[in-house]
């Protein structure tokens, strides 16, 4: 049976970085060749980084993108290399906007010998292709060390009928998909599952090679494997790590050849198959969702040319898994945490920071915000009156935190976490300037019952208690003003958190919800408190996404929003 | 020669308030059918509004809309109808995203004749069509009052061979579309040039019908039209006003028909050809942005359920216009300045801020803001030591002055704008949740230059000078330290403008403008400003777009981007 040995190059490109990334190809194709790999394949859009946004319409950028393709394929040896570029031709300017296809080009003995150019674009959920790219359409094969073989670019994985069934039946012996699939908890099952159908179309194994590391609020978490023709893992990396995993396995025999082929290399396979595949370990969910919480805080901060991180301490749950996932990515000594009590602010509250800071080895400061406080209350009572501000002092308290974090941040040029959750970003219990004023938001795509969880998840895994149990067990609270607590103002987490889920990541109305049995004025609240805080969230931070349907590029309302989904009146749509 | 008595409904329908779109709807229809019209045209997603975004990925909402479209058809009478709603059928669920077309109902009777489906879905710039909707495939043809008819949407117009000419082809004597396009400066030359283009191939009239109003950062200007066989204008509505402008124009004479027809409407149309064509008047360049940022600070206040807007008063031009547009918008009684001046302010930011609010009618109050200064240099001393503070101690003064106007804001319930317009946006010269702070940024998409001549063309309009000659004339400073002026950190704005409007409007890179002979080190630190304050942007208020490429929607940067533009290495890219 003839077989090959392939590198699965998981590498954390950044987008835009064009000679550093051109460095990390090169660096792991020059480790495939040692190991006498027959073929090296990269992720989607290696050379530019995913996703290039708007940089597709500078001509400039994608001319240097071509050239540092080139640069990579000047340098290819007898192992072929199959990476992903932005492709253009004289068409560029034709046509408003300019014609680039998302492609991969597939490199030999110094020179690019063709490319394929990507069919299927995804513009949904936290995808624009179609802003960008004209979709390809021809199915050319390669020959690899004497293995017929079709490339595809991740979208063409997901669609019945496209180009992996096509390039099978048309002769290929094996499939290989470059992606840049962005994470969500479940989303490998979802992999898994349209490979395993792919396979079983087919009967022919598949490469599916992974981006690695974060981009805005992207993170990708590679997991590259490969399957053979029967769907038995053959090949799995590891997640949220970059590696070039090299791996042996059988291809299926040569099979009549009906689409155009294009010859890349001659040199003859070393792969001996039968060596026992490596798999790296899979992880278990909360695992998965802290290991994609910790890249995501490190490659912004630090692509962002940061080392450092502050952010307000304040002795809750939301602020402590934040510390404890900076201090996981950037290390505890880079990590700076501030505590700032109010008049309203309990004792507890400074001592479980303080505990905290120390169980993890982190920087901690006080600042009492009590000057600004009564500063500001003496500038105001002309205006407002000396009647209590409520709302308006609640808010003032977060300000100053705000401003006070900002003020250390500018001074030493640290980058300022914010340590919101998703069901609070939900419902707006946030003030905006204040407890959202920040660079990135670690824990923005989290539900507040999911963070205990991590939380616990944390101690549990460390084998000790990092995180204070004292500060897992207290009811939360914004302490803004005397014995506040969060229930005062919202449903426990434990009805509020589904009912968000449903509004929130599955589009249904609160009508819907209530027809289903949900309670009724809570619901209706809650979708209320969902729209107005539209205006909150697009001038929040932007946080890693970890589920199906984050705020931000995932979830597009409008902030003026007149419909309120209350209506029982139903109808057919058709 | 065959005439028709035309209705051209400018409706300013808003964003899922589906009840309130349909009294628009009905109220316009009652006063076509009073005036005996054939047809009344209503503008692209009339029942939704426009655009609607991931509302479209609501079930209800789309079943509540179908009901609203039919409420609308059933109260139609002898006068067709034409409106336009999100269609949907059985097949809604069975793919992801749901499949809905973005449609025109074709109504009369008391019934839906029938449904077009549009065929080009743009998805560059601000749109994303191919996000929500699928395309149509159909060709139908409508008689209504004995005349053949073609209904087209928008992007329809814009495309060659498109379904303009294949219905103008197959019969129609006369084209409709039906639209939802966004101002920006020079956009009417455009729509000029693509329906004389349409018209030359097709010998056919046409009747354009834009959306009025503001939705987000988006303004519809109106501006609707008929235009003859010939390409004589014969009907155009005012700009930005709601208008319901009725028309008599000639059709073609009936053609060979080869695509299907529907029946919508049997009754004889009155009209009579010959009567003086109504057009309303051209807008000048200045007057018609004025129009637009107006409309666009109005609709979004009102929308959002406010009546009252507040804002800091510098005695700079940024403040003064946005000032006036605000008056203007709202009426002076609901518009509140605030003076907040700081050890460094100048005694005329204060005297010209009075003069100005007395002009407008305006409120003012001052709020001297060195209390807080005082009390948060005391809090940070501790932190950052006793030396000055430098930009630290700049930002620290803005964001005290966003903290007081927030707190306005949430004591009387006021919406706060801000004041910074596209070039301080651009490279960043601003202090995020400082004078950032704010929910509607009203001249954001407005370079400086051009904001001096809106606040000349504003004094000659009202022929006095209600902008003070005094702040026209001073140099423009923040005032954060002693004698601080723009022009010590950044260029002249007569030299950075048009070096901002290549970088940023015209995806030039700094080495193609070095290479055509900007000055190099100007360019180079520009470029690397615009980038640096991605973060900011993304994190700032939405504002009226008034030129082709705004910040938001328009220009999808990624924060995290490497990419310099500042080789020299050019290649070609084929």
């Amino acid at each position: 049976m003839p077989s090959l040995r392939i590198a699965l190059c998981q590498v954390d490109v950044i987008v835009g970085a064009l000679d550093t990334n051109v460095d990390l190809v090169l660096e792991a194709a020059r480790t495939a060749e040692d190991q006498r790999c027959d073929i090296a394949v990269f992720p989607e859009l290696t050379i530019p980084g995913y996703p290039p946004e708007d940089l597709v319409y500078k001509r400039r950028f994608v001319e240097e993108n071509r050239i540092a393709a080139e640069k990579v394929a000047a340098a290819s040896q007898g192992c072929a290399l199959i990476f992903g570029f932005l492709d253009a031709d004289d068409t560029y300017d034709s046509t408003y906007p300019p014609t680039v296809y998302n492609a991969a080009a597939i490199c030999a003995d110094g020179q690019i010998k063709g490319v394929y150019r990507k069919h299927a674009l995804p513009n949904y959920d936290v995808f624009d292709e179609k802003r960008y790219y004209t979709p390809g359409t021809e199915y050319p094969l390669w020959t690899i060390a004497g293995t017929t073989i079709g490339v595809s670019i991740c979208e063409d994985m997901w669609i019945d009928d496209g180009p992996i069934p096509i390039m099978a039946d048309g002769g290929a012996q094996m499939i290989i998909n470059l992606n840049a699939s962005p994470y969500h908890q479940t989303k490998v099952e979802a992999r898994n599952a349209i490979m395993s159908k792919r396979i079983a179309e087919t009967n022919t194994p598949l490469a599916y090679v992974n981006l690695v590391g974060a981009q805005d609020e992207l993170v990708f978490d590679g997991g590259s494997v490969v399957r053979d023709a029967d769907d038995r893992l053959v090949a799995r990396a590891g997640r949220f790590v970059e590696h070039v995993h090299v791996a042996d396995f059988a291809v299926t025999d040569p099979k009549p050849i009906t689409l155009p082929v294009i010859d890349v290399t001659t040199r003859p396979s070393v792969s001996v198959v039968g060596l026992p595949p490596v798999l790296e370990p899979e992880l278990e969910p909360l695992e998965e969702i802290w290991q994609a919480l910790v890249l995501g805080a490190r490659d912004y901060v630090k692509n962002n040319g940061f080392t450092d991180v502050c952010f307000g301490l304040s002795g809750g749950i939301d602020s402590a898994v934040t510390a404890a996932i900076a201090a996981d990515a950037l290390g505890p000594e880079h990590v700076h945490a501030v505590m700032m009590p109010s008049r309203f602010s309990s004792d507890h509250s400074v001592t479980d920071s303080e505990k905290l800071a120390q169980n993890l080895g982190i920087n901690s400061r006080t600042i009492a915000i009590e000057p600004a406080h009564h500063a500001f209350l003496e500038m105001l009572a002309p205006s407002v009156g000396s009647e209590p501000l409520g709302l308006t002092e609640e808010n003032l308290q977060s300000r100053i935190r705000g401003v006070t974090l900002m003020a250390l941040a500018n001074r030493f040029g640290w980058l300022v976490l914010t340590t919101g959750n998703k069901s609070e970003l939900a419902v707006g219990y946030s003030t905006l300037y204040g407890d959202t004023a920040g660079a990135y938001a670690v824990i923005k795509d989290v539900w507040k019952l999911q963070v205990y969880d991590l939380a616990s998840h944390y101690n549990h895994r460390a084998g000790r208690e990092i995180i204070p149990e004292a500060i897992l067990k207290k009811a939360p609270s914004a302490e803004l003003r005397p014995d506040q607590r969060d229930d005062q103002s919202l449903p426990p987490y434990e009805e509020l958190d589904p009912i968000l889920i449903e509004l929130v990541e599955h589009n249904r109305t609160p009508s819907e919800l209530i027809e289903a049995g949900f309670d009724s004025e809570t619901t209706l609240r809650l979708a209320r408190l969902i729209d107005i805080a539209e205006f909150k969230r697009r001038q929040s931070p932007l946080g890693t996404r970890v589920t199906k349907r984050a705020f931000g590029r995932d979830r597009r309302m409008p902030i003026t929003n007149a419909y309120r989904g209350t209506t029982t009146r139903r109808g057919d749509i058709g």
